[in-house]
Protein backbone atom coordinates (compact mmCIF):
# COMPACT_ATOMS: atom_id res chain seq x y z
CA UNK A 1 0.00 0.00 0.00
CA UNK A 2 1.40 3.66 -1.30
CA UNK A 3 -0.41 6.89 -0.85
CA UNK A 4 0.21 9.03 -4.07
CA UNK A 5 -0.72 13.41 -3.24
CA UNK A 6 -0.44 15.87 -4.98
CA UNK A 7 0.67 18.93 -3.15
CA UNK A 8 1.99 22.63 -3.14
CA UNK A 9 5.29 23.60 -1.96
CA UNK A 10 6.61 26.97 -1.92
CA UNK A 11 3.93 27.73 -4.40
CA UNK A 12 4.55 24.95 -7.16
CA UNK A 13 2.45 22.04 -7.08
CA UNK A 14 4.01 18.90 -7.27
CA UNK A 15 3.02 15.17 -6.51
CA UNK A 16 4.93 12.56 -4.12
CA UNK A 17 4.34 10.04 -1.94
CA UNK A 18 2.92 9.83 1.47
CA UNK A 19 5.54 8.21 4.37
CA UNK A 20 3.59 5.49 6.32
CA UNK A 21 3.41 7.67 9.05
CA UNK A 22 1.77 10.16 6.90
CA UNK A 23 3.79 12.94 8.48
CA UNK A 24 5.72 13.38 5.11
CA UNK A 25 5.92 13.14 1.51
CA UNK A 26 8.94 11.97 -0.61
CA UNK A 27 8.42 14.14 -3.89
CA UNK A 28 8.23 12.19 -7.13
CA UNK A 29 10.63 15.01 -8.81
CA UNK A 30 13.61 14.48 -5.86
CA UNK A 31 13.06 10.23 -7.38
CA UNK A 32 13.05 10.80 -10.63
CA UNK A 33 15.93 13.08 -10.95
CA UNK A 34 18.27 11.45 -7.97
CA UNK A 35 17.56 7.48 -9.41
CA UNK A 36 17.07 8.41 -12.95
CA UNK A 37 14.15 6.16 -13.42
CA UNK A 38 11.30 7.80 -15.46
CA UNK A 39 8.16 8.96 -13.54
CA UNK A 40 5.58 11.37 -14.51
CA UNK A 41 5.28 14.84 -14.14
CA UNK A 42 1.92 15.11 -12.71
CA UNK A 43 -0.71 12.36 -11.30
CA UNK A 44 -2.74 12.06 -14.26
CA UNK A 45 0.49 11.36 -16.33
CA UNK A 46 1.52 8.77 -13.98
CA UNK A 47 -1.97 7.35 -13.79
CA UNK A 48 -1.68 7.04 -17.31
CA UNK A 49 1.59 5.02 -17.21
CA UNK A 50 -0.41 2.29 -15.41
CA UNK A 51 1.57 -0.63 -14.11
CA UNK A 52 4.59 0.58 -15.53
CA UNK A 53 4.35 3.60 -13.30
CA UNK A 54 4.26 1.95 -10.01
CA UNK A 55 7.07 -0.46 -10.57
CA UNK A 56 9.23 2.37 -11.42
CA UNK A 57 8.49 3.90 -8.25
CA UNK A 58 8.46 0.93 -5.80
CA UNK A 59 11.80 0.26 -7.04
CA UNK A 60 12.80 4.16 -6.45
CA UNK A 61 11.29 3.96 -3.01
CA UNK A 62 12.92 0.61 -2.21
CA UNK A 63 16.58 2.29 -3.24
CA UNK A 64 15.49 5.05 -0.78
CA UNK A 65 14.91 3.34 1.86
CA UNK A 66 18.65 2.13 1.49
CA UNK A 67 20.63 5.28 0.82
CA UNK A 68 18.25 7.86 1.94
CA UNK A 69 19.12 10.20 -0.77
CA UNK A 70 15.71 11.95 -1.27
CA UNK A 71 14.58 13.39 1.79
CA UNK A 72 10.82 13.20 2.68
CA UNK A 73 8.76 16.71 3.01
CA UNK A 74 6.94 17.40 6.67
CA UNK A 75 3.44 17.55 5.76
CA UNK A 76 3.28 20.59 7.93
CA UNK A 77 4.90 22.94 5.22
CA UNK A 78 2.76 21.63 2.25
CA UNK A 79 -0.70 22.15 0.85
CA UNK A 80 -2.24 19.01 -0.02
CA UNK A 81 -4.27 19.27 -3.15
CA UNK A 82 -6.82 17.40 -5.06
CA UNK A 83 -4.81 14.08 -5.97
CA UNK A 84 -5.56 14.99 -10.02
CA UNK A 85 -8.15 16.41 -12.67
CA UNK A 86 -10.27 13.70 -13.68
CA UNK A 87 -10.39 14.29 -17.84
CA UNK A 88 -13.89 13.29 -17.94
CA UNK A 89 -17.31 13.60 -15.78
CA UNK A 90 -16.80 11.67 -12.24
CA UNK A 91 -19.05 8.27 -12.64
CA UNK A 92 -21.32 7.73 -9.83
CA UNK A 93 -23.67 5.24 -8.10
CA UNK A 94 -26.65 6.29 -6.71
CA UNK A 95 -28.95 4.17 -3.98
CA UNK A 96 -25.98 1.38 -3.61
CA UNK A 97 -26.45 0.85 0.25
CA UNK A 98 -29.41 -0.78 1.12
CA UNK A 99 -30.11 1.49 4.15
CA UNK A 100 -29.05 4.80 2.26
CA UNK A 101 -31.98 3.12 -0.18
CA UNK A 102 -34.25 2.81 2.54
CA UNK A 103 -33.60 6.68 3.72
CA UNK A 104 -33.72 7.99 0.08
CA UNK A 105 -37.03 6.40 -0.48
CA UNK A 106 -38.23 7.71 3.00
CA UNK A 107 -39.47 4.25 3.05
CA UNK A 108 -38.58 1.57 5.38
CA UNK A 109 -39.83 -1.48 2.57
CA UNK A 110 -38.11 0.12 -0.08
CA UNK A 111 -36.73 -2.21 -2.30
CA UNK A 112 -32.76 -2.31 -3.28
CA UNK A 113 -32.74 -1.30 -7.33
CA UNK A 114 -32.35 -4.25 -9.30
CA UNK A 115 -29.44 -2.55 -11.86
CA UNK A 116 -27.09 0.26 -10.62
CA UNK A 117 -28.07 3.40 -11.11
CA UNK A 118 -25.17 5.70 -12.90
CA UNK A 119 -25.46 9.01 -12.92
CA UNK A 120 -22.12 12.01 -13.60
CA UNK A 121 -21.13 14.90 -11.87
CA UNK A 122 -19.09 17.68 -14.29
CA UNK A 123 -15.00 17.53 -14.15
CA UNK A 124 -15.58 21.39 -13.09
CA UNK A 125 -17.23 20.45 -9.66
CA UNK A 126 -14.30 18.76 -8.39
CA UNK A 127 -11.71 20.65 -5.15
CA UNK A 128 -9.55 19.55 -3.25
CA UNK A 129 -8.88 18.92 0.59
CA UNK A 130 -9.40 22.20 2.30
CA UNK A 131 -10.80 23.69 -0.46
CA UNK A 132 -14.54 25.39 0.05
CA UNK A 133 -17.88 23.77 -0.82
CA UNK A 134 -20.10 27.05 -1.77
CA UNK A 135 -23.39 26.58 -0.39
CA UNK A 136 -25.33 28.88 -2.80
CA UNK A 137 -27.80 30.17 -0.96
CA UNK A 138 -29.64 31.43 -4.08
CA UNK A 139 -30.61 28.44 -5.70
CA UNK A 140 -30.47 25.44 -3.32
CA UNK A 141 -32.08 25.74 0.22
CA UNK A 142 -30.56 21.36 0.82
CA UNK A 143 -26.89 21.21 0.13
CA UNK A 144 -26.40 17.49 1.17
CA UNK A 145 -22.83 15.35 1.86
CA UNK A 146 -22.68 11.93 0.67
CA UNK A 147 -19.28 10.50 1.70
CA UNK A 148 -18.23 7.89 -0.86
CA UNK A 149 -14.88 5.65 -2.01
CA UNK A 150 -13.84 6.03 -5.08
CA UNK A 151 -12.06 4.03 -7.68
CA UNK A 152 -9.90 5.01 -10.03
CA UNK A 153 -9.44 3.00 -13.14
CA UNK A 154 -6.35 2.16 -14.39
CA UNK A 155 -5.90 0.97 -18.01
CA UNK A 156 -8.45 1.43 -20.37
CA UNK A 157 -11.05 -1.31 -21.50
CA UNK A 158 -14.56 -2.30 -22.14
CA UNK A 159 -16.78 -5.30 -21.32
CA UNK A 160 -14.59 -5.94 -18.52
CA UNK A 161 -15.93 -9.26 -16.60
CA UNK A 162 -16.56 -9.20 -12.54
CA UNK A 163 -13.70 -11.42 -12.30
CA UNK A 164 -11.20 -9.34 -14.32
CA UNK A 165 -12.24 -6.26 -13.05
CA UNK A 166 -9.74 -5.50 -10.20
CA UNK A 167 -7.37 -5.75 -12.72
CA UNK A 168 -8.54 -2.39 -14.04
CA UNK A 169 -8.79 -1.04 -10.64
CA UNK A 170 -5.56 1.75 -9.74
CA UNK A 171 -6.20 2.78 -6.83
CA UNK A 172 -8.93 4.50 -4.48
CA UNK A 173 -9.83 7.79 -3.33
CA UNK A 174 -12.78 9.29 -0.95
CA UNK A 175 -15.22 11.87 -2.45
CA UNK A 176 -17.94 14.11 -0.93
CA UNK A 177 -20.92 13.56 -3.38
CA UNK A 178 -21.95 17.08 -2.52
CA UNK A 179 -25.94 17.48 -3.88
CA UNK A 180 -28.37 19.92 -4.07
CA UNK A 181 -31.68 17.54 -3.05
CA UNK A 182 -34.19 20.38 -4.42
CA UNK A 183 -32.15 20.79 -7.62
CA UNK A 184 -31.85 16.61 -8.11
CA UNK A 185 -35.43 16.46 -7.73
CA UNK A 186 -36.65 19.42 -9.46
CA UNK A 187 -34.54 18.46 -12.94
CA UNK A 188 -35.46 15.00 -12.89
CA UNK A 189 -32.09 13.67 -13.47
CA UNK A 190 -29.58 13.66 -11.71
CA UNK A 191 -26.78 15.71 -12.83
CA UNK A 192 -27.54 19.33 -12.11
CA UNK A 193 -28.45 18.91 -8.69
CA UNK A 194 -24.63 16.85 -8.55
CA UNK A 195 -22.82 19.28 -10.88
CA UNK A 196 -22.31 22.65 -9.07
CA UNK A 197 -18.86 23.94 -8.88
CA UNK A 198 -17.27 22.75 -5.74
CA UNK A 199 -19.42 19.74 -5.07
CA UNK A 200 -17.23 17.01 -5.90
CA UNK A 201 -14.35 17.24 -2.73
CA UNK A 202 -11.85 14.36 -3.92
CA UNK A 203 -8.91 13.46 -1.89
CA UNK A 204 -6.43 13.65 0.11
CA UNK A 205 -4.71 10.81 -1.25
CA UNK A 206 -4.99 7.93 -3.98
CA UNK A 207 -4.46 4.54 -2.41
CA UNK A 208 -2.65 2.38 -4.78
CA UNK A 209 -1.70 -1.51 -3.74
CA UNK A 210 -3.44 -3.87 -2.20
CA UNK A 211 -5.59 -3.17 1.33
CA UNK A 212 -7.48 -5.51 3.65
CA UNK A 213 -11.22 -5.08 2.47
CA UNK A 214 -13.64 -3.88 3.37
CA UNK A 215 -13.18 -0.68 4.04
CA UNK A 216 -15.01 2.16 6.60
CA UNK A 217 -16.54 5.43 5.67
CA UNK A 218 -17.20 7.50 8.17
CA UNK A 219 -18.49 10.99 7.72
CA UNK A 220 -18.93 13.87 10.28
CA UNK A 221 -20.63 17.19 9.98
CA UNK A 222 -19.17 19.70 12.54
CA UNK A 223 -17.33 16.88 14.68
CA UNK A 224 -20.31 14.68 15.24
CA UNK A 225 -20.90 11.16 13.43
CA UNK A 226 -23.18 11.37 10.47
CA UNK A 227 -22.14 8.33 8.17
CA UNK A 228 -20.76 4.91 9.26
CA UNK A 229 -20.59 2.52 6.25
CA UNK A 230 -18.58 -0.43 5.43
CA UNK A 231 -18.15 -1.12 1.72
CA UNK A 232 -19.07 -4.36 2.48
CA UNK A 233 -22.68 -3.52 2.27
CA UNK A 234 -22.34 -1.84 -1.21
CA UNK A 235 -25.42 -3.66 -3.18
CA UNK A 236 -23.32 -3.43 -6.37
CA UNK A 237 -20.00 -4.56 -5.35
CA UNK A 238 -17.11 -2.79 -7.25
CA UNK A 239 -16.10 -5.55 -9.64
CA UNK A 240 -19.71 -5.75 -10.58
CA UNK A 241 -20.02 -2.14 -10.97
CA UNK A 242 -17.22 -2.40 -12.92
CA UNK A 243 -18.32 -5.14 -15.11
CA UNK A 244 -21.81 -3.55 -15.85
CA UNK A 245 -20.52 -0.27 -16.68
CA UNK A 246 -17.69 -1.07 -18.76
CA UNK A 247 -20.67 -3.64 -20.53
CA UNK A 248 -20.75 -1.30 -24.15
CA UNK A 249 -18.32 1.69 -22.84
CA UNK A 250 -15.11 2.36 -22.66
CA UNK A 251 -13.30 2.94 -19.71
CA UNK A 252 -10.01 5.01 -19.73
CA UNK A 253 -7.03 5.65 -17.01
CA UNK A 254 -8.20 8.01 -14.89
CA UNK A 255 -11.97 7.76 -14.72
CA UNK A 256 -13.05 7.63 -11.24
CA UNK A 257 -16.21 5.78 -10.41
CA UNK A 258 -17.69 7.00 -6.61
CA UNK A 259 -19.26 4.15 -5.27
CA UNK A 260 -22.16 5.30 -3.40
CA UNK A 261 -22.81 6.61 -0.47
CA UNK A 262 -23.84 4.54 2.73
CA UNK A 263 -26.85 5.65 5.37
CA UNK A 264 -26.72 8.82 7.10
CA UNK A 265 -27.27 11.71 4.62
CA UNK A 266 -28.73 14.88 5.91
CA UNK A 267 -32.07 14.36 4.09
CA UNK A 268 -32.32 11.12 5.94
CA UNK A 269 -32.38 12.86 8.98
CA UNK A 270 -35.60 14.05 11.26
CA UNK A 271 -36.21 16.92 10.72
CA UNK A 272 -33.48 16.81 7.40
CA UNK A 273 -30.20 18.48 8.28
CA UNK A 274 -28.81 19.98 5.19
CA UNK A 275 -24.79 21.77 5.05
CA UNK A 276 -25.14 25.38 6.00
CA UNK A 277 -22.71 28.18 5.64
CA UNK A 278 -19.35 27.35 8.34
CA UNK A 279 -20.45 23.73 8.67
CA UNK A 280 -17.15 21.23 8.06
CA UNK A 281 -17.86 17.80 6.53
CA UNK A 282 -15.10 14.91 7.21
CA UNK A 283 -14.76 12.38 5.60
CA UNK A 284 -12.88 9.00 6.73
CA UNK A 285 -11.67 6.40 4.61
CA UNK A 286 -8.68 4.46 6.15
CA UNK A 287 -5.42 4.27 4.98
CA UNK A 288 -6.62 6.95 2.25
CA UNK A 289 -7.26 9.60 5.23
CA UNK A 290 -9.99 12.21 5.37
CA UNK A 291 -11.00 14.60 2.86
CA UNK A 292 -12.28 17.61 5.25
CA UNK A 293 -14.17 20.72 3.98
CA UNK A 294 -15.99 24.01 4.80
CA UNK A 295 -18.85 25.28 3.43
CA UNK A 296 -18.95 28.94 2.65
CA UNK B 1 -21.87 32.15 -41.98
CA UNK B 2 -18.91 29.45 -42.03
CA UNK B 3 -18.67 25.89 -41.81
CA UNK B 4 -15.42 24.10 -40.02
CA UNK B 5 -14.72 20.43 -40.79
CA UNK B 6 -12.12 18.17 -39.93
CA UNK B 7 -11.18 15.78 -42.52
CA UNK B 8 -8.60 13.01 -43.58
CA UNK B 9 -6.93 14.03 -46.95
CA UNK B 10 -3.94 11.49 -47.56
CA UNK B 11 -4.14 9.82 -44.23
CA UNK B 12 -3.73 12.89 -42.49
CA UNK B 13 -6.74 14.21 -39.99
CA UNK B 14 -6.93 18.02 -40.50
CA UNK B 15 -9.56 20.56 -39.98
CA UNK B 16 -10.56 23.49 -42.41
CA UNK B 17 -13.49 25.90 -43.94
CA UNK B 18 -16.25 24.18 -46.59
CA UNK B 19 -17.12 26.52 -49.27
CA UNK B 20 -19.86 28.16 -49.61
CA UNK B 21 -21.34 25.33 -52.23
CA UNK B 22 -20.12 22.58 -49.90
CA UNK B 23 -18.13 20.45 -52.55
CA UNK B 24 -14.40 21.71 -51.40
CA UNK B 25 -12.31 22.77 -48.40
CA UNK B 26 -9.87 24.82 -47.35
CA UNK B 27 -7.51 23.34 -45.28
CA UNK B 28 -6.71 25.64 -42.51
CA UNK B 29 -3.22 24.59 -42.63
CA UNK B 30 -2.77 25.86 -45.79
CA UNK B 31 -4.50 29.37 -45.23
CA UNK B 32 -1.41 29.56 -41.74
CA UNK B 33 1.28 28.55 -44.24
CA UNK B 34 0.23 30.76 -46.94
CA UNK B 35 -0.58 34.12 -44.75
CA UNK B 36 1.49 33.77 -41.69
CA UNK B 37 -1.33 34.39 -38.92
CA UNK B 38 -1.70 31.90 -36.34
CA UNK B 39 -4.76 29.72 -36.25
CA UNK B 40 -4.43 26.22 -34.45
CA UNK B 41 -3.34 22.90 -35.49
CA UNK B 42 -6.89 20.87 -34.61
CA UNK B 43 -10.37 22.28 -34.15
CA UNK B 44 -10.18 21.92 -30.53
CA UNK B 45 -7.46 24.04 -30.38
CA UNK B 46 -9.16 26.47 -32.77
CA UNK B 47 -12.35 26.34 -30.16
CA UNK B 48 -9.99 27.39 -27.27
CA UNK B 49 -8.51 30.19 -29.46
CA UNK B 50 -12.45 31.53 -29.15
CA UNK B 51 -13.33 35.00 -30.99
CA UNK B 52 -9.48 35.86 -31.96
CA UNK B 53 -9.23 32.53 -33.79
CA UNK B 54 -12.58 33.34 -36.22
CA UNK B 55 -11.13 36.86 -36.70
CA UNK B 56 -7.84 35.04 -38.34
CA UNK B 57 -9.57 33.28 -40.31
CA UNK B 58 -12.12 35.72 -41.62
CA UNK B 59 -9.39 37.79 -42.32
CA UNK B 60 -7.18 34.79 -44.33
CA UNK B 61 -10.22 33.66 -45.81
CA UNK B 62 -11.03 37.50 -47.27
CA UNK B 63 -7.06 37.59 -48.51
CA UNK B 64 -7.75 33.78 -50.20
CA UNK B 65 -10.75 34.87 -51.52
CA UNK B 66 -8.58 37.89 -53.38
CA UNK B 67 -5.21 36.03 -54.09
CA UNK B 68 -6.95 32.87 -54.45
CA UNK B 69 -3.30 31.56 -53.07
CA UNK B 70 -4.82 28.53 -51.00
CA UNK B 71 -6.58 25.92 -53.12
CA UNK B 72 -9.74 23.90 -51.77
CA UNK B 73 -9.18 20.21 -51.64
CA UNK B 74 -12.96 18.62 -53.28
CA UNK B 75 -14.93 16.77 -50.79
CA UNK B 76 -14.90 13.54 -52.99
CA UNK B 77 -11.26 13.40 -52.03
CA UNK B 78 -11.55 13.51 -48.49
CA UNK B 79 -13.21 11.67 -46.02
CA UNK B 80 -14.99 14.35 -43.17
CA UNK B 81 -14.56 13.25 -39.36
CA UNK B 82 -15.65 14.10 -36.28
CA UNK B 83 -15.29 17.67 -36.04
CA UNK B 84 -13.69 17.91 -32.83
CA UNK B 85 -13.33 15.27 -29.49
CA UNK B 86 -15.28 17.02 -26.51
CA UNK B 87 -13.22 16.91 -23.23
CA UNK B 88 -15.74 15.69 -21.06
CA UNK B 89 -19.55 14.32 -21.14
CA UNK B 90 -21.62 15.91 -23.60
CA UNK B 91 -24.66 17.90 -21.86
CA UNK B 92 -27.75 16.83 -22.90
CA UNK B 93 -31.63 17.70 -22.53
CA UNK B 94 -34.51 15.69 -22.35
CA UNK B 95 -37.78 16.26 -22.89
CA UNK B 96 -37.13 20.11 -24.30
CA UNK B 97 -40.22 19.75 -27.49
CA UNK B 98 -43.59 19.40 -26.43
CA UNK B 99 -44.55 16.63 -28.80
CA UNK B 100 -41.83 14.70 -27.95
CA UNK B 101 -42.32 14.42 -24.65
CA UNK B 102 -46.14 13.62 -25.47
CA UNK B 103 -44.65 10.25 -27.23
CA UNK B 104 -42.20 9.52 -24.52
CA UNK B 105 -44.02 9.47 -21.83
CA UNK B 106 -47.01 7.60 -24.23
CA UNK B 107 -49.84 10.31 -23.17
CA UNK B 108 -51.15 12.56 -25.14
CA UNK B 109 -52.15 14.92 -22.09
CA UNK B 110 -48.49 14.49 -20.32
CA UNK B 111 -47.04 17.99 -19.58
CA UNK B 112 -43.77 19.62 -20.38
CA UNK B 113 -41.41 19.77 -17.70
CA UNK B 114 -40.87 22.41 -15.47
CA UNK B 115 -37.28 22.62 -15.29
CA UNK B 116 -34.82 21.51 -18.04
CA UNK B 117 -33.81 17.74 -17.32
CA UNK B 118 -30.18 17.65 -18.03
CA UNK B 119 -28.20 14.71 -18.44
CA UNK B 120 -24.82 13.47 -20.42
CA UNK B 121 -23.24 11.28 -22.65
CA UNK B 122 -19.85 9.85 -22.13
CA UNK B 123 -16.88 11.37 -24.21
CA UNK B 124 -16.30 7.53 -25.83
CA UNK B 125 -19.77 7.10 -27.13
CA UNK B 126 -18.64 9.73 -29.68
CA UNK B 127 -17.65 9.03 -33.72
CA UNK B 128 -17.90 11.33 -36.94
CA UNK B 129 -19.76 11.10 -39.84
CA UNK B 130 -20.36 7.69 -41.44
CA UNK B 131 -19.42 5.69 -38.69
CA UNK B 132 -20.87 2.93 -37.20
CA UNK B 133 -23.01 2.75 -34.68
CA UNK B 134 -23.10 -0.53 -32.74
CA UNK B 135 -26.68 -2.42 -32.31
CA UNK B 136 -25.17 -4.16 -29.07
CA UNK B 137 -27.49 -7.07 -30.01
CA UNK B 138 -26.28 -8.86 -26.64
CA UNK B 139 -27.26 -5.86 -24.35
CA UNK B 140 -30.16 -4.10 -26.00
CA UNK B 141 -32.99 -4.89 -28.03
CA UNK B 142 -34.11 -0.94 -27.99
CA UNK B 143 -31.39 1.12 -29.81
CA UNK B 144 -33.26 4.38 -30.63
CA UNK B 145 -31.99 7.49 -32.69
CA UNK B 146 -32.81 11.15 -31.37
CA UNK B 147 -31.65 13.94 -34.33
CA UNK B 148 -30.90 17.18 -32.21
CA UNK B 149 -29.37 20.22 -32.69
CA UNK B 150 -26.24 20.76 -30.86
CA UNK B 151 -24.91 24.32 -29.46
CA UNK B 152 -20.81 24.56 -28.55
CA UNK B 153 -19.68 26.84 -25.75
CA UNK B 154 -17.03 29.38 -26.79
CA UNK B 155 -15.87 30.54 -23.82
CA UNK B 156 -15.68 30.18 -20.22
CA UNK B 157 -18.64 31.29 -18.12
CA UNK B 158 -20.67 30.48 -15.35
CA UNK B 159 -24.09 32.15 -13.94
CA UNK B 160 -24.64 33.55 -17.28
CA UNK B 161 -27.89 35.21 -17.98
CA UNK B 162 -30.09 33.93 -21.20
CA UNK B 163 -30.06 37.80 -22.67
CA UNK B 164 -26.05 37.30 -22.58
CA UNK B 165 -25.74 33.65 -23.61
CA UNK B 166 -25.51 33.76 -27.09
CA UNK B 167 -22.00 35.30 -26.34
CA UNK B 168 -21.33 31.99 -25.27
CA UNK B 169 -22.81 29.64 -28.32
CA UNK B 170 -19.73 29.32 -30.43
CA UNK B 171 -21.29 27.43 -33.11
CA UNK B 172 -24.08 24.47 -33.96
CA UNK B 173 -23.51 21.01 -34.85
CA UNK B 174 -25.78 17.75 -34.88
CA UNK B 175 -25.90 15.10 -32.56
CA UNK B 176 -27.45 11.64 -32.61
CA UNK B 177 -28.30 10.87 -29.11
CA UNK B 178 -28.37 7.51 -29.67
CA UNK B 179 -30.02 5.63 -26.72
CA UNK B 180 -31.14 2.04 -26.12
CA UNK B 181 -34.54 2.86 -24.61
CA UNK B 182 -34.22 -0.73 -22.57
CA UNK B 183 -31.25 0.32 -20.43
CA UNK B 184 -32.30 3.73 -20.08
CA UNK B 185 -35.44 2.32 -18.38
CA UNK B 186 -33.27 -0.01 -16.40
CA UNK B 187 -30.61 1.93 -14.89
CA UNK B 188 -33.39 4.70 -13.67
CA UNK B 189 -30.80 7.36 -14.48
CA UNK B 190 -29.95 7.65 -18.10
CA UNK B 191 -26.39 7.76 -18.59
CA UNK B 192 -25.87 4.07 -19.08
CA UNK B 193 -28.69 3.71 -21.90
CA UNK B 194 -27.30 7.11 -23.84
CA UNK B 195 -23.27 6.12 -23.28
CA UNK B 196 -22.24 3.07 -24.40
CA UNK B 197 -19.31 3.52 -27.46
CA UNK B 198 -20.21 5.11 -30.75
CA UNK B 199 -24.10 6.35 -29.50
CA UNK B 200 -23.32 9.83 -29.87
CA UNK B 201 -22.76 10.04 -34.05
CA UNK B 202 -21.70 14.14 -34.18
CA UNK B 203 -20.92 16.39 -37.32
CA UNK B 204 -20.53 17.00 -40.10
CA UNK B 205 -19.46 20.52 -39.75
CA UNK B 206 -19.32 23.01 -36.84
CA UNK B 207 -21.21 26.23 -38.35
CA UNK B 208 -20.13 29.71 -37.09
CA UNK B 209 -21.32 33.48 -37.13
CA UNK B 210 -25.38 34.13 -37.80
CA UNK B 211 -27.89 32.17 -39.29
CA UNK B 212 -31.61 33.00 -39.75
CA UNK B 213 -32.89 31.39 -36.97
CA UNK B 214 -35.00 28.70 -36.14
CA UNK B 215 -33.28 25.63 -37.30
CA UNK B 216 -35.41 22.65 -39.14
CA UNK B 217 -34.02 19.44 -37.66
CA UNK B 218 -34.93 16.59 -40.38
CA UNK B 219 -34.39 12.77 -39.18
CA UNK B 220 -34.53 9.66 -42.03
CA UNK B 221 -34.20 5.98 -41.37
CA UNK B 222 -33.11 3.94 -44.59
CA UNK B 223 -34.86 7.27 -46.37
CA UNK B 224 -38.05 7.11 -44.60
CA UNK B 225 -39.14 10.60 -42.85
CA UNK B 226 -39.16 10.25 -39.00
CA UNK B 227 -38.59 13.51 -37.45
CA UNK B 228 -39.29 16.96 -38.58
CA UNK B 229 -38.87 19.54 -35.96
CA UNK B 230 -38.40 23.48 -35.57
CA UNK B 231 -36.21 24.63 -32.64
CA UNK B 232 -38.87 27.32 -32.41
CA UNK B 233 -41.25 24.80 -30.29
CA UNK B 234 -38.23 24.12 -27.92
CA UNK B 235 -39.29 24.49 -24.87
CA UNK B 236 -36.31 25.49 -23.34
CA UNK B 237 -34.32 27.52 -25.41
CA UNK B 238 -30.82 27.91 -26.13
CA UNK B 239 -30.04 31.18 -23.92
CA UNK B 240 -32.81 29.81 -21.26
CA UNK B 241 -30.47 26.08 -21.51
CA UNK B 242 -26.98 28.32 -21.13
CA UNK B 243 -28.65 30.33 -18.30
CA UNK B 244 -30.02 27.01 -16.32
CA UNK B 245 -27.02 24.97 -16.98
CA UNK B 246 -24.06 27.55 -16.04
CA UNK B 247 -26.23 28.68 -13.08
CA UNK B 248 -23.67 27.48 -10.00
CA UNK B 249 -21.97 25.36 -12.96
CA UNK B 250 -19.13 26.62 -15.17
CA UNK B 251 -19.32 26.47 -18.80
CA UNK B 252 -16.15 25.17 -20.49
CA UNK B 253 -15.23 26.36 -24.24
CA UNK B 254 -15.55 23.40 -26.32
CA UNK B 255 -18.40 21.81 -24.32
CA UNK B 256 -21.21 20.36 -26.64
CA UNK B 257 -25.40 21.05 -25.15
CA UNK B 258 -27.29 18.63 -27.17
CA UNK B 259 -30.89 20.48 -27.11
CA UNK B 260 -33.46 17.39 -27.14
CA UNK B 261 -35.05 15.86 -29.84
CA UNK B 262 -38.08 16.64 -31.69
CA UNK B 263 -40.93 13.87 -32.05
CA UNK B 264 -40.49 10.86 -34.04
CA UNK B 265 -38.18 8.74 -32.33
CA UNK B 266 -38.33 5.28 -33.00
CA UNK B 267 -40.15 4.51 -29.12
CA UNK B 268 -43.22 6.93 -30.04
CA UNK B 269 -44.11 4.69 -33.10
CA UNK B 270 -47.29 2.23 -33.12
CA UNK B 271 -45.54 -0.36 -32.78
CA UNK B 272 -42.21 0.82 -31.58
CA UNK B 273 -39.47 0.67 -34.63
CA UNK B 274 -35.94 0.36 -33.29
CA UNK B 275 -32.62 0.48 -34.96
CA UNK B 276 -31.79 -2.72 -36.38
CA UNK B 277 -28.62 -4.00 -38.11
CA UNK B 278 -28.08 -2.40 -41.61
CA UNK B 279 -30.08 0.37 -40.92
CA UNK B 280 -29.25 4.14 -42.01
CA UNK B 281 -29.42 7.22 -40.21
CA UNK B 282 -30.18 10.69 -41.49
CA UNK B 283 -30.13 13.86 -39.72
CA UNK B 284 -30.17 16.77 -41.47
CA UNK B 285 -30.12 20.48 -40.08
CA UNK B 286 -29.13 23.25 -42.64
CA UNK B 287 -26.44 24.88 -43.38
CA UNK B 288 -24.55 22.26 -40.83
CA UNK B 289 -25.32 19.43 -43.55
CA UNK B 290 -26.34 15.84 -43.30
CA UNK B 291 -24.88 13.23 -40.35
CA UNK B 292 -25.45 10.02 -42.05
CA UNK B 293 -24.20 6.65 -39.78
CA UNK B 294 -25.24 3.05 -40.59
CA UNK B 295 -26.21 0.67 -37.98
CA UNK B 296 -24.06 -2.63 -37.16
Amino acid sequence: MQRLVSFNYKGLRQWGVMTTDGTAIIPAVELEETYFIPLAETMEEFIAMGEEGLLNLAQMLEMNKKDKAVEAIPVSEVRIEVPFYPQRNIFCVGKNYPAHVKEFEKNPKAEVPENPVFFTKATTSVIGPDDTINSYPDITSSVDYEGELAVIIGKRGSNIAAEDAMKYVYGYTIINDVTARDLQKKHAQWFRGKSLDTFCPMGPTVMVGSWPVPFTIYTKVNGHLRQEGSTADLIFSIPKLIEVLSSGMTLLPGDVIATGTPQGVGMGMNPPQFLRKGDEVEITIDPIGTLRNKVK
